[in-house]
């Protein structure tokens, strides 16, 4: 599986700035606006460590901790939480992630790279799995194309 | 996903009060005792905050947290938790639910709307689960017709 | 330490059904309104777990727990939950309950107790605690007086 | 108590919007930079969820859950964090808030009022926490003064 391949060979740099989680966390919630989809957007370095959230207005409450949980996820396994998802779907083996306390298998969780170290994750909770990964792959667009 | 679009255009209003909830309470609590179930009715504000907790005599003392916990569910997520428990049955990528921190994905918890608006949620616990939807969707009848 | 000998020679009878627990909620609830305290009253079985809890309007929302938690205090340990306040106020080895998890050594939390046996007990907060301790008393006591 | 007096009057009221809890932000952040001190701010709604948080660069990770926790607790007891702290300062009786289950009894909580209804919390970490106050202080200072 090529996540675990990755998860083998990238490796951790330095934690993610407020600065450059802005600039990941405003094009995300672009692509939110853009839609009108109301969400909750969370940041964490690479620590696995809180940065930034916020919770757009009359988006569930219940996105607060998907969206930082996705991002947890995707840092702290090195891989987009949508291969975790992909697994549980597969059913069999893939299961097993079910039963691990603060894995979120669901799409929406991106890691953030710079120059090929992962310096964090960003996690979007809101809409369907799919659109919070597009609302995720945009935000983490912004920082690669700079 | 139909609940998906609900999930995006309902809006969180007031808190119910706590003659609502009677209200809302006294209904489910005749449609169980019609039916001779043994029941936990449980509601919450729209704040996910629990407002109003009974449990009957002889009724499974593992219905307290999953009156509580449907209740919170659904208004967290702004859906039945029909919905969710359906995402669940369907197997597959539907699975990746049981990994997510205080959902409870079954049937038995309806959302209170006035005037539109989420005022907070109803969560029954006690029979079988289409059975507990059928109390939950009493109580909420009982606020709609007023 | 009276309670001690209390816990030692206390037994735990049936678990309080919904009628008396309504009893206990009715008269407690009462004297709060006269005094127009905003609180929340919760009341548990001999096994320790919720039969009854209900929220005021603007009552704190960090009320539940705590209502909740004394409630539970009172019977698991057999005493009224001052004796433990009490043990914390007076420091040195006292202390030692902070470490507890679960333990609210809050006044007003009482046992109810029917023909000498602990049938549950009741949580109230909301008020300075000596006035919990007055509402859950008002509550006991009315169930006592049958 | 005055405190105690207050939980009995204040009242809750609608949630704070993302636009007003930015307000509250931009001011608190203002006054911690003024200081050049490295913190964190989170901003919760009346029903006492996660709206808006962030940690500056090089803030203790530890101040995530401290400030996250001082927001919810001065909401859901109607009361600045600072008053709890007093109680646990003075000893003796009060030290039995330390046995509460999400109390942060630290400096640095403060209630957003709106039209003299709590609309939410601010919490702020990673100073002293009367320097932590000042800066929750400053950021419901910019609602009040619209």
């Amino acid at each position: 599986m090529s996540y675990s391949t990755q998860a083998q060979t990238l490796t951790y740099g330095p934690v993610i700035s407020l600065e450059q989680a802005k600039k990941v966390f405003a094009a995300a919630e672009a692509e939110a606006k853009k839609n009108q989809w109301l969400m909750t957007i969370a940041i964490v370095d690479s620590g696995g460590n809180l940065v930034l959230l916020q919770r757009m207005d009359n988006a569930n409450i219940g996105t607060v901790e998907i969206a930082r949980g996705k991002a947890t996820t995707a840092n702290n396994f090195k891989r987009p939480t949508r291969s975790l998802e992909e697994a549980v779907e597969k059913g069999g083996i893939g299961l097993r992630l079910l039963a691990v306390p603060g894995v979120f298998p669901l799409e929406g969780g991106e890691l953030i790279l710079l120059d090929g170290k992962i310096i964090g994750a960003i996690g979007v909770s809101g809409a369907q799995s799919f659109q919070d990964g597009q609302v995720a792959k945009a935000g983490v667009a912004a920082l690669t194309a700079k």
